[in-house]
């Protein structure tokens, strides 16, 4: 069966705000087995509202709108699907007395636009609010369903996976459509797209003649490049076997580029080996300021394993705090330097380390893009690494952060 | 005149990929003084693209195909723009030479596919590609004109600036019908956008009823609301003197929770007071493990004035490197503590430092969302605050991040 996604709002048309929800949406209900196959974007004009609605109906099995459900005059999702199913709007006396409790929780008088919301086109049914003002609705044309949705996306989703993907499914249930669709990612660092085609070819030419699951290959500068196998079948059972013969193809050939899986981050997968053999880590950075130090904290719990940092971006600060004695301070020498200074500084178990020249000028004759990783412990082991990491300022910084976590990760994964 | 935008590609409609060119596309038109009223997107089929032209061209002037020039079976703009105009696809020599002498840098053999790329349907002009294998098309269709741009965001954008725009320019100075449009944004820290929005009511009331600019309020959690103004108007100067006087008045109106204006980050605004004042910055951070320092030195330039951080993420490290004595590390006294060692420690004029709670869990006692901030200098100079922050983990640490850069600001506006 078909859906579509209509989002309503003059500000997405132009470009004061990036609609997320339209592909938040689209992988959602591609993941319930459904072929979409048109998104459009439509403005605050009840005409043209109702027109996208009327087109997209004539389409597709299951249409979602989101946006224009707020209180004010250019909220007119309402009134076009009023004017869709040709009924009028009737006032809805639970959301009324939903609404009021939250501006009487807040203390606040609810003003009198609000009472908008509280309308509900005849024959749909209101999907109650638990974050915002905006109720959703469920709209039965025909043998068709409009769904209406905040355009806010953490109320948008929450709805969608309350009320909207369950009606949905029921609704397959019923005309025996139902299919399971899964996916599973194989995360790595460190190839290129075009390496990762190459090598996956193989694999991609069989899942192309046999149709038992597709393979994506998503690219992304701070996450380098994701294998996404998505399989469809009448069982979940059958889903998961055909994703886990294929995971196993991807991973063998792919090796230890492979840092992990569907929502593992680098410093996640760092965090769990760190805590699971109960290392410390302690960071010296210079061109990255704190990025990988602020990536390590980003993960719950990482006060387990994560002693602290030393931002040593002044070289006076690299040779007082950490000691370094490099005459060079973006060098192989330094580096070490610093990744041993901070691991004794710091009493950790392990130190990691990253100086470099993110640019735009060059320092000390060195050229932009040129970086140097080191990693002292733990014990006596230690390793070390050149980069030349091509972009600009940021991305030399960002891509300078994951390849010293990748390098970390690998360290510690050959047995140091 | 009109404008519209079509987003060619399935991955777009099962969200692999985000759409961010309609954004933009959507920005630069209206820039252009067009009024824009529908975005599509559509996947990739012959049949349902052209019909997306047909539409738009119906109900547009200009519109605008991202995507679907690539050299694969699944790249279909070129036939459906033939369609349209109901003519053949020619070979452009001068096109294929151009990706012959790509693959050709590269050391690598063209595969044929490739020059299904050089194909322009007759009547089209190509648009020389710069950065890919992908020429865009200019196809005048009756008086409209509809423009073909590759789908990865930096060759479209580069494409659109160099030959789109000054071409919808050339047609609109032609038929009289070009519009000076600019916008002015002031950035702020500090209130909700509901305040925003108070405060600037009057103003507001005073734009809707003379109609010499518009005003938009914009949210985001790590800027800030941002208050944007848009004139427009027949001449450049006349643009100007709207956009000055109203960016007075809100200025006036929102005082010092103005930390800047366009293209100013609170980060490059605190740099260029201590690069102005010659002053010299230290870090201590803890909850947000090295975000601030991440933020500051992703200026460039910011060797000039920032020494370095100290992410003291353990209790033995605050105490240890920074000299922390106070019994509970989330305290007042600890934040002073450590803005003040940090500034030593690192030979700095000002010392800023943050502890708090990031949650999930509590700590000594403190919940999540309780922060405290203290800055040490210049001079005998100091200020302190402690914040109750809402929201999850990653939230709470970027709102930190940002009230830390802006009670900087702030203290040394105030001629500490």
């Amino acid at each position: 069966m078909r859906a579509e996604v209509i989002a309503v709002g003059t500000e997405l048309l132009i470009g004061q705000l990036l609609d997320t929800n339209s592909q938040w949406l689209g992988e959602q209900l591609t993941l319930q087995g459904l072929d979409i196959n048109f998104h459009t974007t439509v403005g605050d004009n009840v005409g043209k509202i109702s027109n996208a609605m009327r087109a997209a109906l004539a389409r597709s099995d299951f249409v979602i709108v989101c946006g224009g459900l707020g209180p004010t005059h250019d909220d007119l999702t309402r009134d076009a699907i009023a004017a869709v199913k040709n009924v009028r709007l009737v006032p809805d006396n639970e959301i009324e007395k939903l609404i009021g409790d939250l501006f009487a929780f807040r203390g606040l008088e609810m003003p009198p636009a609000n009472l908008s919301q509280a309308l509900v086109p005849e024959g749909c049914e209101a999907i109650l609010m638990t974050r915002g003002t905006a109720p959703g609705l469920i709209c039965p044309v025909g043998l068709k369903y409009l769904f209406a949705l905040p355009g806010v996306p953490h109320e948008m989703k929450e709805m969608a996976l309350r009320a909207v993907f369950p009606k949905i499914s029921e609704v397959l249930d019923e005309r025996g459509e139902r299919a399971v669709i899964e996916s599973f990612t194989i995360k790595t660092w460190g190839l290129s797209e075009s390496k990762v085609a190459e090598m996956l070819s193989g694999v991609i030419a069989e899942l192309e003649a046999n149709h038992e699951a597709t393979i994506a290959l998503l690219a992304s500068a701070v996450e380098g490049i994701r294998v996404r196998i998505t399989a469809k079948s009448a069982s979940s059972a059958e889903v998961q076997s055909v994703l886990g013969k294929y995971r196993q193809k991807v991973e063998e050939i792919l090796g230890d580029s492979v840092f992990g899986f569907n929502s593992d981050t680098i410093e996640s997968v760092v965090g769990r080996i760190l805590a699971e053999r109960s290392l410390t880590l302690g960071l010296a950075e210079s061109l990255t300021g704190g990025m990988v130090s602020s990536r390590i904290t980003s993960v719950p719990g990482a006060s387990e394993y994560f002693k602290g940092c030393v931002v040593s971006y002044a070289t006076e600060v690299k040779r007082s705090v950490i000691g370094v004695t490099a005459p060079l301070v973006v060098s192989e020498l330094a580096a070490s330097e610093m990744a041993h200074g901070v691991r004794e500084r710091l009493g950790c178990d392990i130190g990691l380390s990253l100086t470099g020249v993110a640019g735009p000028e060059s320092q000390e004759g060195v050229a932009p893009g040129v970086v140097h990783l080191a990693i002292s412990g733990p014990g006596s082991s230690k390793a070390s690494r050149e980069l030349k990491l091509p972009g600009d300022r940021d991305r030399v910084r960002e891509l300078a952060a994951t390849s010293a976590l990748d390098l970390l990760r690998k360290h510690l994964l050959q047995g140091a």
